[in-house]
């Protein structure tokens, strides 16, 4: 049989997640979404592209989440921007109540699903997912690293003038402004980067990944980036449904990993069919433990909001 | 060095035939828009996707033309939708001007390329294209039948229970409700579609593909169809630049093919790195050349209406 | 958990099999041969190849049955090519022997896999095994015709000066000479192949066809074909383990389908997870019924002489 | 129009070779060999397997070097393998015959062309051919690296658990045996190998992957790798027919780099169009240039027999 994922919320991360997806040919696809049609739409017009690109996926849109039964994938992408006049707090409850309603509907239906959310703030609606669905933590896991890293790995393909192939990078935390840069453990074809960039130039491209989302918001003015969101999102999916063993940062559940308890936080991990199938703990030397704390604190306290909620 | 695709029009269809290029590492592309902001903004987050999908191509936005010189191939999507209280006159116009425009800025940058226009009414736009370029007209060409085909082999597919990769259907004339079907030339395997489909069944398929993409725009609502149309205009961008000899309907120049004369329409042809490489004629029987007829009546009717502006 | 494919015999054409596959990613891969180290060998030279290519399977080979337990897909290759001496029903004798020790071993610890058998005679061998693994008739199939057809439409892309992605072409009957062309069944994107070429040069095509596997052996003189066989193998595996309900000529177990029954014969069929899930009958004129009855006039003697062995 | 590549030696890596860049669809394949027959059966049979791989690149095998002109790229794998009783001075006469008939008549026909040299021993032939075609040094480079890397990784990734994807490795000097570890340059994802395998299992990994062209002749006893070194060759051709700036360990030419002078030695490089685009010089450390150091006196010891000769 063929495998199965399900995207909650069609927007453009959710429909891009789609397209790269459906190119892979790595299962039937269900896009969800509450919105009447436009889930059918986008589902039928990437559909419609099959016969071309050659891959034989069945892509549905849906409101009703009966049709996500049995994924081996769920993926969560719906979530309300913020607004002009809300508030962190209030940002946080409005997606707090959407991750609810789609955890509660979709896991049920899929209990053996690995669960990979994809809305914000990222740690704290992972570990809410968790939560909610009451899975094994390792089969609840949030998106965020692999897009920090690829954004970092393109500026440094682009300074270095090589292939974006060769760029390796891990890096650790929170998402963006909360990212630990780990630019030791960044490097091309095993070669350190800074045999290829001088380590002030480096401090720029970890400050502009930082920025990474930003600076496409900045650029759209009506909207933010999700072509390179939902390709992080689909590697993440692929390595699942594979049982590839890649390892990739994401936001997975601590018992102790770095000193930290019962939180989900960026880090990186071998993943495979059974999700978060082990964290790994890189010796961080002083100055990056340091950034790690404060990045773990931000964290904690985006979640200490959502459980005071 | 690396192939150049320049994508005039930074729309939903340009930027997802961005995404469907670079993945397959074609050749470096430029995205091109009037709009500031948005081209660089949606070429950088693809751009962002590369080291995780492993493509050496650059992607660049861009509202400045001097930026395509050069390309290989120039794709135009740019073109305004029909808004209420629009003649079809008025749209024409308008877009005739958004056509204009465009060829007459990219051309001259790019002497050697082959232009694809996506933008509506196809024929008219390309034939206008052809002019302004000044382009030999096997250089100038548009896409349209790619699409129609595709979502009949997709509702061919979903019928017969069939893998979408063994239909194969040709069709001619204009796109959408102009469209001449063929179902005589439409084949899974090389087996007739008759055998697998009964005729009253096949004849709502054809209808429903003349419908192709009014369907997507009444479940989308605010939008229309993107992701097959951009599938539909990277294959025939890989045709060119691999040079591939693939049999496809475009809407080509005709010189006394099929009774026609001096008209942008849709063809089955040969399509390479020269573009137009060879026109089929087909032995069309008189039901399809009475189709095929009305349906140029209705081309060269948009043609003369251009004319006439 | 990744799909297992288990490839019984490491000659050009098992090997060549892994290969198509590896690069595919479609599942771990066995490879079992009788001879000492050379299945071991070609396997780790293969795996090998995989941090270039970025496959994540393993491959393994081995001399030792039990390691093929509980694989997806079974491909058979084994046999014996005939010496210099030896008559037609000592090969047979030989081969059949080498088939019933194959699948006798392997069928009963993956009692649930597809076999594909592509050792000579095809038909017979095909029949033996499924008697010997006693599986359900459409979970036991052979190549032949997806090779046949391969070479076919390649022969016609030559000729007609177009991609080879547009040929498409459906063919019955044993395998080679005892092919049946059917050049009405051959098209081009849909338009039959006849607008292409002329009869008298597509009757050379079929007749190059037809002698394609004895062409290869005489410029090798030392071998036969293994790339195009093996490719044409892979691709069934992937219709099967991807259900893609792909419309291909395969030997198929025939009860009454062109009044012909108790036969394994090359007929067009939906090939998806289930092994053969329907059989096509086509509506042959009477040409093209007394080929194909010639040619199961030639299978069914062969059939005979290993009944009788 | 499409690139051309040619292959000079249509043995098993130069036929694998073939095998994997006709998959990739870079160009048109030339397979050329002085036995009649062989290359001409061997491209055959490769290219009716692209209708079913879908690949529209043109393989021919040849006798004649006119078929050959105007490559992009050329490789080299013809070479004679060590016979009993011949004396290693014996084993560089017979190559260094053959590489001149080879690059003294392919070099003149496709003078743009990057020579690519796959025979052994590897960093003396490479520097013959520079001399004989008279080429620019970066324009003429060898493989080796590329093969010890994969070999390298794939065992770190089988050690560690994790995909072949995320293994990237550098390393440096002669091939085999003469190869230069560099540990220190081993990351996955970035991380060092060390954080995954501990110092005494990667000595032996390291001492595996010396001797990993013998493990696979003593398996398969009657041949030697093929897989992998083709793998790593279509790499390279790739790199330069895309233009990817890949950073690659190969046999360049080194004017001082490492302290080394007028020698082809394997070095970590960027490739691109151009070839070897820049050499890296990587800080070794002391124990790191004591191997590389007597890594280049064995590549000299050989040079100078060659130039003896």
């Amino acid at each position: 049989m063929r495998k199965k994922i399900s995207i909650i919320g069609a927007g453009f991360v959710g429909s891009t997640t789609a397209h790269w997806l459906a190119a892979k040919e790595l299962g039937d696809i269900v896009l969800l979404d509450f919105v009447e049609g436009v889930p059918q739409g986008k589902a039928l017009d990437l559909y419609e592209a099959s016969p071309i690109e050659g891959f034989d996926v069945r892509v549905t849109g849906t409101n009703n989440y009966a049709d996500t039964a049995n994924s081996d994938v769920i993926v969560v992408t719906s979530g309300a921007p913020r607004k002009p006049g809300m508030s962190r707090e209030d940002l946080i409850k409005v997606n707090a109540d959407i991750t609810r309603a789609c955890i509660s509907q979709a896991a049920p239906l899929s209990p053996n699903a690995v669960i990979i959310m994809v809305n914000n703030p990222l740690d704290a609606m992972t570990y809410l997912a968790a939560e909610v669905s009451g899975f094994p933590k390792e089969r609840v896991i949030g998106q965020a690293g692999v897009l920090d890293a690829a954004r970092y790995r393109t500026f440094i393909a682009m300074e270095a003038g090589v292939s974006v192939e060769d760029v390796q990078a891990m890096l650790m935390g929170g998402h963006g402004d909360e990212m630990v840069p780990l630019p030791r453990f960044s490097t091309i074809s095993g070669i350190p980067v800074s045999e290829f960039i001088a380590p002030d130039r480096l401090a720029q491209i970890v400050e502009r990944t930082r920025k990474g989302g930003g600076e496409i918001v900045n650029l759209l003015k009506t909207g933010s980036a999700y072509y390179a969101p939902a390709a992080a999102t689909a590697q993440m999916v692929e390595a699942v449904l594979k049982d590839k063993k890649r390892v990739m940062p994401v936001a997975a559940y601590l018992t102790g990993q770095y000193g930290l308890n019962d939180i989900y936080f960026g880090v990186p991990v071998i993943l495979g069919a059974g999700g978060v199938e082990k964290i790994l703990e890189l010796p961080l030397n002083e100055e990056e433990m340091a950034l790690l704390n404060a990045s773990a604190k931000a964290v904690r306290a985006t979640l200490d909001t959502l459980k005071s909620l």
